[in-house]
C-alpha cells in the first residue's frame, strides 16, 4: 500500500516504560570511549553551546545510543539545549537517485559556510543496507565541507528502525541549534517513509529532481512531488542545460496544478549545477525567500508548535503500537489472522477485535 | 500539518471492548421502524443475496447504528455476505467544489446501470455539517440514477468521525457486493483525511476537475493528484472544450512526471461532459482497461488483501489511540503538554514519556 505505509513498533521498549531523565547533571555520563574524556551534563551543554564541534559529536552519539543510561544522559542534555535552539532554518533535502544530493549538499554547504554562516547536515537512511545509494556512509563524500570551520556533517544513525533514527534527528537538530548552527540540513533517500518523517521536522523541503526523470523517478514514492516547496533540477550543465530549462517549465506547471502548501507558499521548480555551481545561491536565495514570507505570516512559529504537538502523539502512537504488537499472544495471532485475511474468510473489523480483546485482557 | 493529518479517536468504546458477533443467527435485530418488518440475521442475509434493495437498504442503516444490538447483528450479517461478496470493481471518485462530482456521477451511472449492470452509489463525508458542497445530503441530487431499477444510490452516514465512517462505507461495500452491484462508486469532498481511507477501500480511483482550477483547486487537499488513477476534466463542453483539452495535455505532463503507481498503471488524464453525455464512456472504457489490467497482473487481487491486512492494522491503531486519550488523567494533561510544547519549553520526546507513563501505570 503507497498511501498509507504503516510505520510500526518504531520505538523500543528498552526497559519497561522509559523513564523521563531525573538525574544529577554533574554525574559523569557512560560515554568512554579510550582516551576520551567523560563529560558530564553540565560539561556536554557547555561545550555545545559554546560551539565545541567534538563535544556536540560527542553528545549525538549519546543520544544516538541505545543504552539505557546514555539516554538519560542525552535526554538531561538536551532539555538544557532546548532554550538554546529553534534559531535555524531547517531545510529537508531529498532526491531521485542520480540526481546528486551530496555533490548538491557539498556545494550548497560551502556556498553557505563561506558567507560566515554556520551550516549542520544531518542524515536520515533507514534503509542504508538495502539501497545502493546510501548517504553519508560514504567517508569520502563532501570532503571539503566536512573539514570546514563553519560546518558540521554527521553521517546517518545506523541502528534502529525508522521512529528511533527520526527521533535521533530530531534531538540532534536541537544540540546542533544550540552548538550555533543556523542553517540546518536533513538528507533522506527519498525512497520510503522517512521523507513523511522529515517534512515534520523541516521548514522547507526541497526536491532534487533529474531531466527526464524516466527510470529514476521510478525510485522515489508517490506524493513526494506534493511535499515540496522548491523542486531543483540537478545536473543543468553543458548538454543538459536545454533539457533541465524543459523540465523545470514542466515542474513548475505541475506545481501550479497542485493545491496551495499550508503556508500558502507557491512551490517553485528551478534549475542548478553543482558542477558549474550555478543556480545554487538562487536557491539559498528562495529559501531566504520562503523563511522571510512564513516568518512575516507567523506560519514559520506556528509550523514548528504544529510540528512539536505532532510529533508527541506521533511517539504515542509509536509507543502504543510496539507495546500492543509485542505482547506474546498478539504476536502469534496477527499472521493467523493475515492469513484469514488474505483468504477474505473474516472482515478486518472482526479480526482486529478478537486482537483487541486479546490484549485488553490480559 | 498536511502531510500527517492525525486521525485520532475515530472508534467509538461503547461497552467498553466491543465483543465479536456471537448470537442467535435467527433472533430478530433490534430494527423497529414503524410499521416495517423485524428482520432475523439470516433474513437479512437472504434478502440481500436475492438482491432486495429495502432489505439492503435496511442493512446498511443496522451497519450504520451506533447501538451495540445493531452492532453485533450487523456484524452477523456481514460475515454471511463476506462469501458473496469482492466480485465488483470498487471505485472512488473525489474532485475539487464545483467539478460537478453528482452530475457525473449520475450520468456515470445510468450509462452503466443501463447495460445492464448493477451500480451503487455510497458516500463518506465527515464534514458535511462544515462544508458548502456536502455530498448526498440534498435528495434532489442523482433523481434518475437513484430510482433506476438497476442502481442504489445510498447517503452518506451522518454519524461518527471519520474512523466509524470508514468502517461503515466499507462494510456496506460488502453488503452491495453481496446484493450482486458489480460496480461500487465511493464518493468523497476532497476536502480531507477521507481520501486516504477511500483510496484504501477502492480498486481504482478518479480524480474530477475543472478547466484552469485557480481558486477550486485550493479547496482539495496536497497529495490527492498523487493518489489518482486517472484525473477527468469535467465540463469540457460549449466554449469550454478547448481550455478543457489544454487542462487535459497539462494534468497529461504532470502526471507523466510521478513515479509510477504501485500497480505499475500509468495514470491517465481525460475530458468529459455529463451535459453533452461526451467522455462519460471513455472513463468507464479505462476503468474497464485498469480493472483488465490489473487482474492480469495479479495486482487487483493482491490490493485487495492488502487493503484488508492495512484496515485491520489501522482499526487497532484507531482503537489503542481512542483508548489511550480517553483515558482520565491523560484527556486532563494533554492539553497542559500541549501548551508547553508550544512555549517549547519541553522536548515532544518527554512530553509523550510521561503521558506514557500515566497510561500504562494507571
Amino acid at each position: 500500500m503507497e498511501e498509507k505505509d504503516r510505520n510500526k513498533v518504531s520505538l523500543k521498549i528498552q526497559e519497561g516504560v522509559p523513564q523521563p531523565p531525573n538525574i544529577n547533571p554533574d554525574v559523569l555520563t557512560g560515554i568512554s570511549r579510550k582516551r576520551r574524556k567523560r563529560y558530564s551534563v553540565n560539561e556536554f551543554t557547555d561545550g555545545i553551546l559554546s560551539g565545541n564541534r567534538s563535544i556536540l559529536s560527542q553528545a549525538i552519539t549519546l543520544v544516538e545510543s541505545s543504552l539505557p543510561e546514555h539516554f538519560r544522559s542525552a535526554q538531561a542534555i538536551i532539555e538544557k539545549c532546548l532554550p538554546y535552539s529553534s534559531r535555524s532554518v531547517r531545510v529537508g533535502i531529498t532526491g531521485v537517485p542520480g540526481a546528486g544530493k551530496s555533490t548538491f549538499i557539498e556545494t550548497f554547504g560551502l556556498l553557505v559556510a563561506e558567507t560566515g554562516k554556520k551550516i549542520a547536515v544531518l542524515a536520515i537512511d533507514p534503509s542504508s543496507q538495502n539501497t545502493k545509494g546510501s548517504i553519508l556512509g560514504d567517508k569520502t563524500r563532501m570532503e571539503k565541507l566536512s573539514v570546514h570551520p563553519n560546518a558540521f556533517v554527521r553521517p546517518s544513525p545506523s541502528a534502529g528502525t525508522l521512529g528511533g533514527v527520526a527521533r535521533k534527528t530530531r534531538e540532534s537538530i536541537i544540540l546542533c541549534e544550540a552548538a550555533g548552527f543556523d542553517t540546518i540540513i536533513v538528507e533522506t533517500v527519498g525512497v520510503g517513509q522517512s521523507e513523511t518523517s522529515v517534512r515534520a521536522m523541516v521548514d522547507f523541503f526541497l526536491l532534487l529532481m533529474l531531466t527526464g526523470a524516466g527510470d529514476e523517478i521510478q525510485g522515489i514514492k508517490r506524493g513526494i512531488i506534493e511535499m515540496a516547496d522548491a523542486v531543483a533540477i540537478t545536473k543543468a550543465d553543458g548538454g543538459n542545460k536545454i533539457p533541465a530549462e524543459n523540465a523545470r517549465i514542466m515542474f513548475q506547471n505541475a506545481l501550479s496544478l497542485f493545491p496551495r502548501t499550508q503556508s500558502g507558499w507557491k512551490p517553485l521548480a528551478l534549475t542548478c549545477s553543482a558542477r558549474e555551481k550555478t543556480g545554487i545561491s538562487e536557491i539559498l536565495k528562495v529559501i531566504g525567500d520562503y523563511a522571510g514570507y512564513a516568518k512575516k505570516t507567523g506560519y514559520f512559529e506556528e509550523l514548528r508548535k504544529q510540528q512539536a504537538v505532532i510529533r508527541m502523539h506521533d511517539i504515542i502512537s509509536e509507543y502504543l503500537e510496539d507495546s500492543f504488537y509485542n505482547h506474546s499472544e498478539i504476536k502469534s495471532l496477527v499472521p493467523e489472522l493475515e492469513t484469514e485475511l488474505h483468504k477474505g474468510t473474516i472482515t478486518s473489523y472482526k479480526a482486529a477485535l478478537s486482537l483487541i480483546n486479546k490484549y485488553f485482557k490480559k
